[in-house]
């Protein structure tokens, strides 16, 4: 083994995984003291959104591994995640030095005490911009743009209810250090994420898709971003017949698919599986079809995640 | 339900514990921006050590509370520990808004984001002393003085291999700001817990004593500390009793008492329970009488659990 560290974020990584990972990695090889030997790497392919900014601020998406173990590192520090089942295939059996994410905890263990920064700030990258400034380290642009990106990203332009009040000047600052305009570089980049026309309904139920173990239950949350619920909702039997196939060969329990609207922040829920009942407990609504609209809704982690894991408990 | 948020550190409360409990209660009351309504709590009495501690600085043992609910509060955070059985009894059922610690993570999660402030450092209190820093917010003498304690008690006046590089220099600014000599004050304040002679076999095996799941095994793992191993180990018989009947009563699967020698940093390592060949293969040695000597180990969290882990897991 090398004394390398990997650091990464989630599976099927989306623009603040992939920006959040970038910027900690680049902070932990140049700290003042404490300096590490990391090599940020990807457990995926980006998005179009992801893309989309790394084209912009001149860079490429980071190495794609799946073990580590295979790559001689056993050493690593996790971004914008820590539940087991969404991050690197061997994580069980790795060392896990550091963790700096914004999520809830969950399927989280380690046999030793570690580094974990976790906020319920609007990003990770919100907190890796802040390790930045606290280090007193100078940003390099393109990094501030893919972390301003990640921002943008997970809380649609500064909109969901999981933006912290600390977010706006996050961004604002970022945005200065990137040399973007906030608003017109945030709509373009949140706009190249819902070219859904483009996909295979296998595809497009993947973008962004993670796994919950919900009271032993195992369900898929996916969100895919769309100007136009209606155009998305025309295709909805091919997405239910994709999602069926996709729940079979998963072994999943239920797949709940939110289609959001990024301009008006509503979403549209479709759900495929055994537990529509919790699904309906979850959002008091009425499924009709298999799908339902959730008014002001565009927040997995804030507006459907806990009200999933509430109603698969009860 | 109040608006309340309860502060404790882990049951069976050691000095950091209070400590950083103490502390980080007046932090959050008195920042600058995100002002809480917090009350720090203890989740049990003080031990002889804690309370040379808070004589020694003129304060007084938060008051005792072993449920939130019951008081009306269901918003706490945790410091110097995460575990959920290390916890309040009810804490299943309450919203967690912060924790602070410097141990592994396990046995713990959450359903929702949170504050997390981790770090692989000596004490808790070395953590909240940083974010006093960061802050920029004056530290009262008298907590300055139990924030020192804290730390102290965890690494054995810096000797433990838990000790982290930044503890020396949170040390010695700690002990500038509480007016005490750091050595004279430390060895005084170890001293105060290793008054053994006065307490039944009973009170010895839980003066220190947690709890942890090993690969589905309830262990507990305890440590005393003294000047004099052999004087303690004259109390055996009477010692392995009360362990039995301990672990009769709690259904415990193991007890793995540490007595440890504070001034040669050494340890007399004593197991009673069904899984005596896992604990000689973590420690390689070989158990007489129910006990062996573990050469240079203090530490429970370093040289003892994750070795204990790695056995019970084998």
């Amino acid at each position: 083994m090398s004394d390398k560290i990997f650091v990464f974020g989630h599976q099927k990584p989306d623009t603040d995984a992939i920006g959040s990972s970038m910027a900690f990695s680049y902070l932990s090889n140049h700290r003042k003291n404490m300096k590490l030997n990391t090599e940020v790497v990807a457990l995926g392919p980006a998005n179009e959104e992801t893309q989309f900014a790394l084209d912009t601020f001149g860079l490429e998406l980071p190495r794609i591994v799946t073990s580590a173990k295979a790559e001689g590192v056993d050493t690593v520090i996790l971004t914008d995640h820590n539940e087991f089942q969404q991050s690197i295939s061997d994580i069980e059996s790795l060392t896990i030095m550091g963790v700096v994410d914004h999520h809830r905890i969950a399927n989280f263990h380690t046999a030793s005490p570690l580094f974990m920064s976790v906020e319920p700030v609007g990003s990770a990258s919100s907190i890796v911009y802040r390790k930045f400034l606290e280090e007193g380290l100078e940003i390099p642009k393109a990094l501030a743009g893919m972390m301003l990106s990640g921002l943008i990203s997970d809380t649609l332009l500064l909109k969901s209810p999981t933006t912290h009040p600390t977010d706006f000047k996050v961004a604002e600052e970022l945005a200065e250090i990137a040399g973007v305009d906030l608003e017109t570089y945030g709509l373009a980049m949140l706009k190249a994420g819902t070219n859904l026309a483009s996909k295979t309904a296998e595809q497009l139920i993947d973008i962004d898709a993670k796994t919950f173990e919900l009271n032993g239950k195992k369900v898929r949350v996916a969100q895919v971003n769309t100007v136009d619920i209606p155009e998305v909702l025309e295709r909805l039997d091919e997405i239910k017949s994709a999602i069926s196939a996709y729940i079979e060969a998963g072994h999943f329990d239920d797949f709940v698919l939110m289609i959001t609207d990024i301009v008006n922040s509503n979403s549209e829920i479709v759900e495929v599986g055994t537990d529509a009942d919790k699904v309906e407990a979850a959002f008091n609504f009425k499924l009709e079809e298999g799908h339902a609209f959730l008014k002001g809704a565009v927040s997995r982690k804030k507006q459907v995640v806990p009200q999933l894991t509430d109603a698969f408990n009860d």
